[in-house]
């Protein structure tokens, strides 16, 4: 049996060693090939698992870390003042070989720069980018990237993306040949600024790349592509002014509820459903964000994230480090390079 | 009493003279001192005249046009192709002096382009906008600009922008001294592509500006901010994002549809409920959106707008022709210039 490595941030997210360590429990309880190394303070991860009593200890390890990077804390200024944190650490697993992912619910921007800085990028690859899947009108997903990775990218990065993304489709929710589209204010070939259209130009002619043009915004969760790519920037605000929409359509429910029985009886039943939905589109509370792009396997997850929730980013780490999603990345784009 | 003049583009739309005509017939009852010039085929406009039967005469003049822009018209061929166009006629009247304001429910790219060959920038304006107020969580609309106008602005447009959102905020919304932000992926000053930190630059040293600063996605609908300013890449790609949220969580509810009687009597009792908050997000359909920062005033209704949705752009045209919309931006930018 080969052993899957995943080195966890214990300390990261809003509630750490309460939620990781018991995450950690489970994923290994239900992965007997699993073996997870838990970064962080070993008092505190030893006080959650003294919780539970199950015969894992050949399964978990702790890697004492002294240090915590906060939520709020700029993410260039970790690179310095935290180099014994469990999130550098954890990363720093990876880039030794000890570990074959690191999985964290810590500062988005301090897991971005420490991963850059530790990891690097994969040979041909620029930048690293943040992708995630979202629901969409089918049963099936969609890959959205960059979800904020970097707020400036040229038309070579947007192919990286493109490229990267690809391979997220194609090994870790196993479709064929994905439909790779553009984000665009429109469909036609005339639309867009430079970038975008150069960008287009440089996937019409890749190889390996199943290029199917321009999609627009109000396309990401219709099923017409597989793979959605535009800037950090745009992916950002497009992506939260969903998660943004959301909160205005639960605030206008609830003040629904002052109205007659009928339509508070409706409010009162719609509101967990809706909720649930928009938390799909909130990508890392949902099933986690990878950064993708690096020597190495990094996935975020939630800062708020529940046991639950945390578990699926350690199951999403396990299923790109079984499908070997740096290695594709690093093939695929030698492909598509030509 | 002074007499308030709309040209009517009554061809464009998805419906044409049906809706557009007795919209016009609406408004004019409506309001004594609206004059409406009605641009388009004439026997399809006397047709719709004759179905109602109101002294309107002097309220309603004929403006006989031969051509129509098609909706999936390329909008710069048009500048050639269509000089006898309804939509090219009708913003003629305006630079012409001959009426106050434009409404069309036609080609959104055909009339910015149409109405920035005719009508030209404000001194001081590079370029026009694309404006919509949409619904917060609370009983404020919020302005967002640039919807896609223009997909790529550098800061000074970026800067105009603000200028122009914040008149619109104040005149047509009455909101003294409107909180003005810059959309960008984190409210810290380090945040952002280049073009943002530099119009955040221009912003907090321009007089008569109340710039706030950075303002993230998931915050256009919160009422933090009475204008929010981007490019019209990201402005188009986000709003849309929303629109095509609302029809995935509709689809969604449909499909709840099929299960037990309880989560179907609430799907059913939800629908018509969700869908009419998310028609407020797909600007246009709502209240139409404003072309600003051009010699004259241009408000464009929804393709798909009836009769009440078309009523409510000509309002919005009165109401910009009114507060002299195009004078106060004009007035305002030379005072943020400094």
């Amino acid at each position: 049996m080969t052993t899957l490595t995943i080195a966890l941030d214990v300390m990261g997210g809003d509630f750490g060693p309460p939620v990781t360590v018991h995450a950690a429990v489970r994923a290994v309880t239900q992965y007997p090939e699993l073996h997870i190394i838990l970064c962080g303070i070993q008092s505190q991860i030893e006080h959650e698992l003294n919780k539970v009593s199950l015969p894992l200890e050949s399964q978990l390890t702790i890697l004492h870390c002294s240090q915590v990077v906060e939520m709020d804390e700029r993410p260039t200024a970790t690179l310095r003042s935290k180099t014994d944190s469990s999130m550098r650490r954890a990363l720093e697993l990876v880039e030794q070989g000890k570990a074959d992912a690191c999985v964290s619910a810590g500062n988005t921007g301090a897991l971005m720069t420490n991963a850059y800085y530790v990891l690097k990028t994969l040979p041909g690859i620029e930048r690293p980018a943040l992708v995630t899947s979202l629901p969409t009108q089918t049963d099936k997903k969609v890959y959205l990237l960059d979800l904020g990775a970097n707020v400036e990218c040229n038309s070579e990065v947007l192919f990286h993306y493109a490229v990267m993304g690809s391979v997220m489709a194609e090994q870790v929710e196993g479709i064929e040949k994905p439909r790779v589209a553009l984000l665009n204010v429109g469909e036609e070939q005339i639309k867009g600024n430079d970038r975008v259209k150069h960008a287009a130009q440089l996937l019409k002619d890749a190889p390996g790349i199943n290029f199917i043009g321009y999609l627009e915004g109000n396309d990401i969760f219709s099923n017409r592509a597989d793979v959605v790519v535009t800037d950090g920037f745009v992916g950002n605000i497009a992506l939260k002014a969903c998660e943004g929409l959301g909160k205005l359509v639960i605030s206008e429910v609830k003040r629904i509820t002052g109205r007659n029985l009928l339509t508070k009886a409706m409010a009162l039943l719609a509101l967990p459903f809706l909720k649930k939905i928009y938390s799909r589109v909130n990508p890392d509370q949902y099933n986690g964000a990878s950064l993708i792009g690096l020597r190495g396997i990094v996935v975020k997850s939630h800062g708020n994230a529940s046991v639950d929730a945390f578990l699926y980013a350690i199951k999403e780490a396990k299923q790109e480090i079984s499908r070997q999603v740096p290695t594709k990345i690093k093939d695929k784009i030698e492909i598509a390079l030509g």
